[in-house]
């Protein structure tokens, strides 16, 4: 009994994992499919969302069932409590990924990122693909000092983020208003990326010590 | 024990209408920081965030500790389970309020929107403190009917939103770049409060029939 429940807690964690590879892969493509105007790239970004929402759906429906069944306590419960939260962060990102790709095929065949803003949304699309990355990583390793490590990649994100807003508030904007109404909600996705990505290691944070990221005060050696 | 139990589980309810009511004001008082530019009221709205966010805390730590010594299954889990997604869906609409006070601070003395967009703004945020009660009076009344219902009121929001987008892509548009990045983020987050009612509108279909929303089919009477 004791081993099929121990199966159960693991894939939980083997769903959340899954999922992340998913949204990792959309992140990645949707990118893509925005800075080249990829319009096949897009579809398949918008398409496969659904995966995304039924692996979190069936994640949810099997967290729940551990909960009636085996009624966890201590770690475990709370690895049953975060799966849940964890994966609403996962599918929001994939809602996300999705978004991105419908601002790429709604402009198509033009581009909705102007040329001089490619290489700074190219960066926050990679950003994002290793911030869920490393979340992910972090649930495996359980390694509560690189979730917290996290929050500050997520720095990066902020910089990126407002060197987008310093481009579009410039008097030398020449792109129009219909490109700064997508860029700005370009930079917004992939903002929100990031904050998901530190949502999540924040939860691996809870799930180890059973206490909330911004309350833990890790052990420090005196040398 | 079990008279203690019942009141724990009212209790997260009660959370909840609480979180909805202090959301609900701050969506109110955000929606009148934005179209007057009250830097004061925007300021409170955006100071008053952390109490959204400590109950949201302590909610979610009642909902575990519930969890741990009783052990719920059935209704009483569901009610536990979704209390916590419940409660992400309010503690993120206290976020875009602060969002909302944010953009109204920014811009002060200024006004983020142009009068010819105020009526949509207005209606936007009435529309969306509306939605936030009513999603949080489906929890009271646990009526199903309400609940679905919810998403059709949701498509005026849309309708809005699509009604700033074409105000801004039209050729017309004379208000410059800075002001089209805050609309379009205004639009953005009123939108957003719509689908987090929503969601935990969904989330009480859920609670009372053991169904997700979306599969969920109402008995129909033949007439």
């Amino acid at each position: 009994m004791r081993g099929a429940y121990q199966e159960e807690l693991a894939s939980l964690a083997a769903g959340l994992m899954e999922m992340s590879r998913l949204v990792g892969s959309a992140i990645g493509r949707a990118t893509t499919a925005l800075l080249d105007a990829d319009l096949t790239l897009a579809e398949s970004v918008i398409s496969g969302d659904t995966e995304v929402d039924d692996l979190q759906r069936d994640l949810e429906d099997r967290a729940i069932a551990v909960l009636a069944r085996q009624q966890p306590v201590a770690t475990d419960l709370r690895t049953v409590v975060t799966s849940l939260r964890m994966s609403a962060d996962l599918e929001r990102c994939g809602d996300l990924a999705a978004h991105v790709a419908k601002l790429a095929r709604r402009r198509y065949p033009d581009r909705a990122v102007p040329g001089d803003l490619h290489r700074t949304v190219l960066e926050m699309g990679q950003l994002a693909q290793r911030l869920v990355a490393q979340a992910a990583e972090t649930l495996l390793t359980l390694d509560v000092e690189a979730a917290l490590r996290l929050e500050q990649e997520d720095d990066r994100m902020d910089e990126l983020h407002r060197m987008i807003f310093q481009h579009l508030l410039d008097d030398r904007w020449q792109h129009g208003v219909e490109t700064a109404v997508d860029v700005t909600l370009v930079g917004r996705y992939y903002e929100r990326f990031a904050d998901h990505a530190v949502s999540f290691a924040r939860r691996v944070v809870y799930l180890v010590t059973g206490e909330h990221a911004d309350e833990y005060v890790p052990d420090i050696e005196p040398d």
